[in-house]
């Protein structure tokens, strides 16, 4: 994989800026070295935040439609204000009990599926991949794991072999096998028959190089692969199969978890499948670092069997502060069911904007998380043009991303207030730098 | 490895506990599962902290002298407002500029020696640790790592790897060698020369089996391991041992760092020597889930040419302002030579009390950092008596922790705010448990 998916719009140094705007990366090279990677062709510097707006030091405001982690609204004032009331209060680690951390695993664990009863709570997503996957390593004695082929489970490690996008030379060890994302381009209508073969040939794969095989690996809305959502119900098929090889499945719900496909909170449920172990991160805390490990008690037990494990700022009341606020916030705001209509409104309106527009795909996706192909005049995927497209609606106050393997697809991901009418400003400015570029 | 060294003082299940915590603690174990690792015979149930103490649901104010986390004291309001303003103003992920970020990043970077000047942040030790060791491994070619026998580094797959004392079954991989904690009653008035004579038998042991050496990783206080401060600059002689075969040093801060020895900010100052890598983690921003790698450019460089890494909660405007005020509290209040100072008055104060009582060996250890030996009648390691000695302080209102091997060592490990008549509350109850018991 030489392409760098984690730079995808990033800014190239080199190129000339703004005397201030140099200088502020300049310094900013200066501390972070090669590590630091910035997104646009002039970089944005930001001052504030609020909603579903962020705004840049020149005054400027722009509406974010890229960014999950604050999926109730950047600075919600009841995250803000439960997280600090609690860091002024207790912040301890989990050696003691704490009222704040058991109700927030009880609340949160009353989200899910009866048999996955048990949480371990962790600071990242990262963390969250890291020990699923040593988790189900050990339960099943295998080591091999299945991961499709621009997957991105997180910056550890362990988790960045089972991420192909983050290879830059070379790929992930032989114990981890790729499939293709269930692109219905690739799999026509079937896609759950024909994923689900794919899987099973990459468990044969790894059998026929005496691995054992641990689990399947998916996030639930293909993100990094470009977004892939439909038809709900097409992963049952792949689980299906990794079961019947021995294997444990873990729905990695880092990008479609807490609300974001406006179909319940957890991705997963749209395909009715039950994963034997689930991940959670980005918006769990809009915005304080936190993630989560739910899984069955006795997968957990075999883990904790043979190793100690202990995340110190896992389990702290500050966390289930933020998370219990996120979970007020989403029911309060009915955020979820907002999701549905204005991502299917958003939808509606790129689909009408499309039949005048052959740069544009069809939208793909789920509630407020939609995959945009960015095509050429032949029809062909146009990664420079999705790069264009999105540094001039950055110039037009609109904040998108990239995503896919050849990182043509235009990312759509707004913090979940995002509203009707901010929709309808994204779509007019797309359509304007769409007219602008024809 | 059988010794579970991160559940040392863990509350067994079973025992009878009085209605109200018997039900927090099912509670608990409900939605943790085996996950759940409580302190303690009688688990604790916190709901308040402030400064060195913490209050218990019954009203009962203990004095924390094991938590490290909260090094300028626990709830402290410089840094509650800090991260508050931050949150409500702006928090978003480091691929945009922020002031925020880049202040924090050059104003710890000045803390460091010149050549260590790139800083990833991250979100916890482990994250650091993992990160650490991945660079190491892609700077020198080599995958094996040499650590002490009690090492503990951290909970992702990695950072599990290299820390032995993780590991309830077996041991590390055979990439992974361990030393000898630099224990004086082991190597004698020459430490150095002894500790670097096992980094060169456990890198030629390595070399013996094909394992290309990466470095050389230790904990410069050698917490876990049973807390070995003294002589300062005994690290010098493995530092030296560990380049000429070609290793890194990774200096693991996550204990040590942020003013804890008492002789300034960084364990690894106190014995003269310059790392390559430096992990930071539990004080940084205390109680902020925030952590940090501090390297040089060209490893920074040769890392992310081979893997794209993205750290989401890393380097956000929430954790410098939270980072930015640890640095600040440290400052003005003089929270380094208060633990010098204190530190040393508990020395000698400990000094005074094992004249009489036989069962404490010397206490070992840098600024508010100490290790105390727990002995047996015949002066022998006694674990069972450390354990019943911290339960019964925790009875006078004193909380401090296990470490070591054998779990035989009290370590004493307090806010840096604890204040010289705190120390001798706890010393006086130390003495009054060893009474009890004698």
């Amino acid at each position: 994989m030489a392409k760098d998916i984690l730079a995808l719009n990033a800014f190239a140094p080199g190129a000339g800026l703004p005397g201030d705007l140099e200088r502020q990366v300049a310094r900013r090279r200066a501390s972070f070295g090669a590590g630091s990677v910035l997104f646009y062709e002039r970089p944005l510097h930001l001052v504030a935040a609020r909603g579903a707006t962020v705004t840049a030091a020149d005054g400027t405001t722009y509406l974010d439609l890229y960014n999950n982690v604050p999926c109730v609204g950047h600075g919600h004032p009841k995250v803000v204000e439960a997280v600090a009331r609690q860091l002024a209060t207790l912040n301890c680690h989990s050696r003691y009990l704490t009222d704040a951390v058991t109700a927030y695993a009880e609340r949160l664990l009353a989200t899910f599926p009866p048999a996955l009863s048990n949480l371990v709570m962790t600071c990242t997503g990262s963390e969250s991949t890291d020990l699923a996957l040593r988790i189900a390593a050990q339960a099943t004695g295998g080591t091999g794991f299945v991961v499709t082929a621009t997957a991105y489970h997180g910056n550890s490690r362990a988790a960045t072999e089972v991420s192909p996008a983050s290879y830059k030379t070379g790929g992930p060890p032989a114990f981890v096998r790729t499939v293709p994302a269930p692109d219905p381009d690739r799999f026509g209508a079937d896609i759950g028959s024909g994923f689900a073969q794919a899987v099973q040939a990459a468990i044969a794969a790894l059998a026929a190089d005496g691995i054992g095989f641990a689990g399947l690996l998916v996030d639930t809305i293909f993100s990094s692969d470009g977004v892939f959502a439909d038809p709900p119900g097409f992963l049952a098929p792949a689980v299906a199969a990794a079961r019947q090889a021995g294997g444990l499945v873990i729905a990695d719900e880092v990008q479609p978890g807490f609300g974001r496909t406006g179909a319940g909170l957890w991705g997963f449920a749209r395909h009715g499948v039950v994963p034997d172990i689930v991940t959670l991160g980005k918006p769990m805390g809009n915005g304080y670092p936190m993630g989560g490990v739910v899984t069955r008690p006795d997968l957990l037990a075999a883990f904790t069997a043979a190793f100690g494990y202990f995340n110190t700022f896992g389990a702290t009341p500050a966390a289930a502060a933020a998370g219990g606020a996120v979970l007020d916030v989403l029911a309060e705001e009915g955020l979820i069911a907002h999701a549905a209509e204005v991502g299917g409104h958003l939808r509606a309106r790129l689909a009408d904007l499309r039949a005048c527009r052959p740069a544009l795909g069809a939208a793909r996706g789920a509630g407020l998380y939609l995959g945009i192909d960015c095509l050429d005049r032949d029809g062909a995927p146009d990664a420079a043009g999705a790069s264009r497209l999105i540094n001039r609606l950055r110039d037009r106050g609109m904040l998108i991303g990239a995503a896919g393997p050849l990182g043509h697809v235009l990312k759509v991901r707004p913090p979940l207030c995002l509203t009707a009418s901010e929709a309808d400003r994204f779509v007019d400015a797309l359509d304007a730098c769409l007219a602008d570029a024809a």
